[in-house]
C-alpha cells in the first residue's frame, strides 16, 4: 500500500491545546493519493456486495461519496441534528462532557440492505457506534466500518467489537 | 440529459416556514442517478484542464469530491470558520440578517491553477461569490462555477456575472 501517512498532516493544539489534530486535506488535494486511498479501502471489500455507503458528517462525506460510486452503491449522509430536512431517525451518544445526536433520513436504508459505515477518524468510537445503531434500527446489515485512521490509544474499536472494522492508518 | 429533477425532493417549511427546501438525498441514494449527474457536469467541462475542484461546506462536498476524481484534480474544501485546522484565508459576506465567513487553507491553491468552484445550490450567490474571491485571492483562475440547481428567482447569477456559471436544474 502507498504511504497514506505522508499525506496526513499533524496540527498541534487544534481544536484545543494539547490535541494533535490529523489533517487530511493534503491527501484530498492530491488526486492520485485520493485514488490510491479509495483503492486501499476497496481491497478490504473484495467480493462484498454493498447497497449503501453511510458517511458521517462531515469529513466522512469525502471518501464515502467516492466509495459509494466505486461500489455502485447509494450514498447516505448521517448528520448532526437539524440538517436533514425529511423525516429522520435519531440516536444520541455520550461525549466526554454532555452528549451529541446523529440523524438519518427514515427512507435512506431499507431492511436487509448491506451497509458500509464510513468516517475519517475512529477516536473513542461513540459517533460510529451511534451511526451503527441507526443503521440497524432501520434494518440495515453492517458489512464493515471503515476509517481512514484509527487513534488506537482511544480504544474506539472496543465500542465496535460486534463489527468488522478496517482502518488504513493506525496511530 | 436524464431527469435529475425526479431525484430532488421538495420539503415544505424547511428550515423555516414558507421556504421550499430542495432535498438532494434521493439523488445521492441512487448510484446510477449520481453517476449521470457527474456525467452531466463533466459535459460542460469538455477540453478544460482543472487542477482543483473547490467544494463549499457541506453539501457542496458531495459532488465536488466525485468531480475532482473524474477530472483527475485535487479536492479543496471551503468551510465555515473554525473547521479548517491549518493556516487559512477568510472572506466575509452579507446575509439577509448579519454576515457569514468562509475559510480555505492557505496552501490549498497555487497561483495560476485552474479552478472549478462547486456547490449544490445557487441561491442569492453570496456564498459562491465569497468562495470565488477566496480562490482569486490565492491566485487561482476560475474556469467555471457549477451548481446542481439554481434558484433563479433569487438572481444569484448576477453576483457571479464575471464567471461562467453552469447549473443542471433551474427553478
Amino acid at each position: 500500500m502507498f504511504n497514506i501517512e505522508a499525506y496526513i498532516r499533524d496540527i498541534h493544539d487544534f481544536p484545543k491545546k494539547g490535541i494533535v489534530y490529523k489533517d487530511i486535506t493534503p491527501l484530498l488535494q492530491d488526486a492520485t493519493a485520493t485514488r490510491e486511498t479509495v483503492a486501499a479501502f476497496l481491497s478490504f471489500l473484495e467480493g462484498e456486495k454493498i447497497d449503501k455507503v453511510v458517511g458521517i458528517e462531515s469529513r466522512g462525506f469525502f471518501f464515502a461519496t467516492l466509495l459509494a460510486q466505486e461500489l455502485n452503491a447509494g450514498f447516505v449522509p448521517i448528520r448532526k441534528p437539524g440538517k436533514l430536512p425529511y423525516d429522520t431517525y435519531r440516536e444520541s451518544y455520550s461525549l466526554e462532557y454532555g452528549e451529541d445526536t446523529l440523524e438519518v433520513h427514515s427512507d435512506a436504508i431499507q431492511k436487509g440492505e448491506k451497509i458500509l459505515v464510513h468516517d475519517d477518524v475512529l477516536a473513542t468510537g461513540g459517533t460510529a457506534a451511534a451511526a451503527c445503531k441507526l443503521v440497524e434500527k432501520m434494518g440495515g446489515e453492517i458489512v464493515q466500518c471503515s476509517f481512514l485512521m484509527d487513534l488506537s490509544f482511544l480504544k474506539g474499536k472496543e465500542k465496535l467489537d460486534s463489527y468488522k472494522v478496517v482502518s488504513l492508518v493506525s496511530y
